[in-house]
């Protein structure tokens, strides 16, 4: 595989560790990180050491969609480091402010392979405008999502021609769940003819990375039954450590909306129905609370019902169960996008490379 | 995904399942089967309840690569079913008897969009040569085969060049193991930046599926340490019986010779010395002996040390695990060769589809 250059949008917990983790791999460039301040693009590849430590626990991961005035999390931008007069991202020095960061990453859209929108999802079209916007700048590549949300995946569908005609291949969804889960659910499921039943269960222990986490601990109390995505979102920080009190740090989770039932139907695995997700969340141990599990119960041609599983260590943080798998994907996207293979593979090239 | 057309080369265990588990597949049309007798050829499908009946406890999955004069296994073709004067697949009405059936199917390569290799390997350059044989009749597709040995891969690979030429995606390994299992290992270890071990063990109870899988039993025999792929081509099927009788029907294998090893190799999760290979065959009880288990340890990015697991359930049988991930890697391998695909992906999209 050539060497593929990416860009990171957001610079909160889940692009930090984008970066932190594509050290470790072959083949991957890190050319642009941004958040709504400014940029930073360095196509010999960005010093990622420097721009962690610039930016360590004073991060933003917001990126305006419309130049800079787009919406403000409730949780204001307090914590957001300053450089000189810089905030956020252009505490590094290698990043400079900008009006308009995204229109930056579009304007060297040619050199770039792919983007991964490390992205909060406070509204449900944050990342569909996202995407909008680099489909109206020109933009042919990679795009790359993490997100978890059923139904941001049928806006992203609704532009599924626009994004054929730009030459975008677009992954959503492409962290630890759905992304890994479903992944290995997919694979899980290659046994039977016919798949009944999709468990997954996760748990996360996140006491030593809430505090670069706080946008996945609200997007995650967003799944609580007393809440949706818009409450979450106006929820200060004093309120969701309210609600972390009230749960003695543990919160688990039940039937939660997840894009995990709409990619595996779309994968043709399963119907919607049939997929269950849930887990346990402990804010305030590195321990995770339960092993996450994913179980594919189903029939085979010969008419037995069986389960086939897929677990992860419980040594394996959030982190790396996120970020390894979307550096993956983003690899296999590239690949996709790139097109027309032709020779020998084994069967585990057709997977997300590593 | 379009419809997909393939030909099955070999009508026995695993053609004939292949056969069979495809008519609980969306898409796909079984429009071949050959063996070395003869060829059924219908491009509206085949009728395969028929073909399997007519030809049941009486296969041949043999296909001579030369017209006819190809070798012939040690334990003869005393079993194979007639059809009046027809022998093998011909003892289907579907089926004609041929002098080439190789030169059937190339003849209607255009037609065909993906070629199963459901053949044994008694020699090491068998599908290799079948691969040649295609190549010079100017195929171009998707070829599959099911195989297990590491040093066929090579051999496949020094015609890589010249099925990038012709057009083909040859996809090797695609079964229960490597297919599946190294396919799990792929994905499982997406949470780590290194991979330090990979073991892969599994359990086979064959009771019921005996009779139809002589070639796999022989070849597993062949991974016994006393033994060799030639010494096992040559045993007869009285001192196969022996063998199995020493071992009261259980036989169990160390570090095999599987092509898991390099195919994980050559998908850079991990160096080929680091994978394991054994497991467990009971030719006396339809019960698994032990749990196929796929264990991947490795290290995270935040230096953590764990194992992710992808566990078969007990009651999926062999057939199910080779059948059902040979025919989701064929559609996948389909796909990657009608190439160039923009467009709204899920992560399970991109695995072997279902």
């Amino acid at each position: 595989m050539d060497d593929i250059t990416f860009a990171v949008l957001g610079t909160g917990g889940i692009g930090r560790r984008a970066l932190e983790v594509s050290q470790h791999k072959e083949h991957l460039t890190p050319a642009v990180a941004c958040d709504r301040h400014g940029t930073a693009i360095d196509f010999d590849g960005l010093d990622v050491d420097e721009l962690l430590a610039a930016t360590e626990g004073n991060i933003d991961n917001e990126v305006a969609t419309d130049g800079g005035t787009g919406a403000t999390p409730a949780d204001g931008e307090g914590g957001v480091k300053q450089h000189g007069e810089d905030r956020g991202v252009v505490a590094s020095s290698q990043a400079r402010p900008s009006e308009d960061p995204i229109q930056d990453v579009i304007d060297h859209g040619d050199e770039i392979d792919a983007v991964l929108l490390a992205l909060p999802n406070y509204e449900h079209d944050f990342i569909p405008r996202v995407a909008d916007r680099f489909l109206e700048g020109g933009y042919s590549g990679v795009m790359i999502d993490v997100l978890k949300r059923s139904r941001v995946i049928d806006m992203l569908d609704e532009r599924g021609d626009e994004f054929e005609d730009a030459g975008i291949t677009f992954i959503c969804g492409a962290g630890a769940t759905p992304g890994l889960l479903t992944g290995a659910a997919a694979l899980a499921a290659q046994s039977f003819v016919e798949v009944t039943d999709v468990e997954i269960w996760w748990g996360v222990g996140l006491k030593s990375g809430y505090q670069d986490n706080r946008g996945t601990v609200r997007e995650d109390i967003a799944h609580l039954p007393e809440y949706n995505i818009e409450t979450a979102r106006d929820l200060s920080d004093a309120e969701i450590e309210d609600i972390i009190d009230d749960h003695d740090g543990v919160i688990e989770f039940e039937d939660m909306e997840h894009a995990d039932d709409v990619l595996l139907e779309r994968a043709g695995v399963c119907d919607s129905e049939d997929v269950a997700v849930g887990g346990v969340l402990d804010v305030r141990s590195d321990e995770k609370p339960t092993t996450t599990t994913v179980s594919v119960t189903g029939t085979t041609f010969d008419g037995e019902t069986a389960t086939n599983t897929f677990q992860l260590g419980d040594e394996t943080s959030m982190e790396a169960n996120v970020n390894g798998p979307a550096l993956g994907y983003l690899k296999t996207g590239v690949r996709r996008n790139r097109a027309g293979e032709y020779g020998v593979f084994g069967p585990a090239e057709l997977m997300p490379s590593f």
